[in-house]
């Protein structure tokens, strides 16, 4: 584990290091523990190099058995305590090969998602939302199927839709199922509709079923307020394929505290298994740099041991017309969730129809 | 709620917090939806007020149902994409009164832990921690015991601890539970053990009724790693007393971005049914000022709808010679987690012995 953290010189980073590696493990100061737990259970810190201005980048090693095998245990490792400790960032982790058993990842992954959207050519998924929160089910519906007609391949729910009286979860699901089934018989398509799932525990549950029973292959979760380990089970125990929204996250992205944005919705949400994710895209209306975005793409589609590479969905604020200019960077595997933009256009079809064309010509073409 | 935010001046900050009202609520640009929404969903901004160097506090309303009735939709609203804006720190919330129905808040809470505790007379809660992750169960068992002898009122496993293989879960809970139950027919004390429970969510109920069955009255969780509704659950379905630890809470406590301690460990903790909270204590080995600590006390056990208190655990490196001093600051209903520096120490039982005369002593005067 590579922790950003900072030091006065080296000896006082690498002290640092020290305290985080007990702090992880066994929490308790040298000398009242025997050396075979120092051996077997203590981090070791394996190098300490400059950053700049004061900050160090420290490579702590864990045995894998302290990871545990399933997600709480992961997060607690990762930044449990050491999140306390203010100043110290979370910026690499080797994730250890195989990786954790118990950690299903996506099921469907970027080939299961072009499958279900009936997508055979490289070409970006063009994503949508329907919102707002207050909107009736008629309204929302209407949207999903302008949406699903225009050529649209993901349509999920606003993440704060869950279920209002101007709009409850399972009439909202069975008209937007159907007005997007609707859509596809016309155009030929096959657009997906993803309800909003997010709740409480029991709650959640009844709410994937139900979105199946309707027919829904893919809903929409956001992990941070859901808890991963409930994204992982949705993952066991029904097999829908899951879109993850990074609210919360941002609580992370402090500039030097918290954990490195690739990390959280790049590896932590893919091992979760998160078949699709949804990040702030650079030039939207979220204060977030290339780097960062090029990376938490790069993190969801890279070589994983057997994990399926999971869809960056890039979002916040994105502009129809400057969708297509995004393919150069993020290639074809990727989508682009256009939601404030497309609603300010008149005709939502119309609309929806050229920006697909001209992303299918982008990608198509190169 | 109560946002600290940046703003060149007062009309930017108010920019700002209206903004976070629409964010939070419709996601969309004004004009792209109707009156009626405007009116009846998206927050409004109540005030903007300076604070110290270019920060402001700005109030923003939201309308009751936004806010859902379960603590994802809760968390969502708090702080859901406005933690991706950057610079945002919510500072305050008042809650709703009537609270949020579906929030159990904490079952048993400072009065139910002390009668599960045996303890009649108002002083502080002695509480320690068995470790480190890779002891024996027959090393962790004979801590306990040891501990309860000496008159711990509450022995909670380490946060760490989970199912490793030098103490497995079932055995451990089996062995430190009877060794409470013998130190108890001891001392005719009432000690308690609470093994962490952390885990996945099907091992996480397994855990808690292993745990009830063997006798235990109360359970560890780490609710961030677990997810919060998952402490809302186990309250709901099994009743048994929690103690929860702040492991990853600190992410949320950057300077300029967050979720302000007392709101998150304070009132969230505590709405989502922590009966007891363990947080760093100023003067230990995390960076927390008093008036933080002092803040979380205060928001556990304030008067707060039809809630119950719960009882702030004060931890994170508290000396054994120390503890006595901070029963001043907190008064009787708090519980001084001491865990490292009772290990230092050559006789466990009498060091505990001696500490809790001089807890009971300096309260019972009070």
């Amino acid at each position: 584990m590579s922790y950003e953290l900072r030091g006065r010189d080296e000896a006082d980073a690498a002290g640092r290091a020290r305290t985080i590696a007990r702090e992880q493990t066994v929490e308790l100061p040298e000398g009242t523990y025997g050396a075979a737990i120092e051996r077997d259970v203590v981090g070791r810190v394996e190098s300490v190099s400059p950053r700049d201005q004061g900050r160090w980048c420290a490579v702590v090693s864990y045995p894998v058995e302290v990871a545990g095998d399933d997600i709480p245990q992961m997060l607690n490792l990762l930044f449990g305590n050491v999140s306390l400790l203010g100043g110290v960032r979370v910026v690499g982790v080797d994730w250890p090969a195989p990786p954790l058993a118990a950690l299903p990842g996506p099921r469907h992954g970027i080939a299961g998602i072009r499958v279900l959207c009936g997508i055979r050519e490289p070409r970006p998924l063009l994503c949508s939302v329907l919102k707002p929160l207050g909107a009736s089910t008629r309204d929302l519906a209407r949207r999903c199927h302008d949406l699903a007609l225009g050529g649209c391949d993901l349509i999920k729910d606003d993440h704060s839709l869950v279920d209002p009286p101007t709009a409850p979860f399972a009439e909202r699901v069975h008209r937007c199922q159907e007005a997007v089934a609707l859509a596809n018989a016309r155009s030929g398509g096959s657009a997906r509709y993803a309800p909003n799932v997010t709740g409480a525990l029991e709650a959640l549950d009844q709410r994937v079923e139900l979105a199946r029973d309707a027919g829904c292959a893919a809903v929409l979760i956001s992990p941070l307020p859901q808890g991963l380990d409930a994204v992982r089970r949705v993952v066991d125990r029904h097999g829908v394929a899951v879109v993850a929204h990074p609210a919360l996250a941002g609580a992370f992205f402090g500039p030097e505290r918290g954990i490195a944005p690739e990390i959280l919705l790049g590896d932590i949400f893919r091992l979760a298994g998160a078949d699709a994710v949804i990040f702030p895209d650079a030039g939207g209306r979220f204060p977030v740099d290339r780097r960062t975005c090029d990376a938490i793409a790069d993190h969801l589609r890279r070589p994983l041991g057997s994990y399926r590479a999971a869809l960056p969905v890039a979002a916040g604020g994105i502009d129809v017309e400057q969708a297509v200019e995004r393919v150069d960077r993020y290639g074809p595997d990727v989508g682009f969730l256009i939601g404030g933009s497309l609603y300010a256009r008149r005709d939502l079809v119309e609309t929806c129809r050229r920006l697909r064309r001209s992303l299918g010509a982008t990608a198509g073409g190169g």
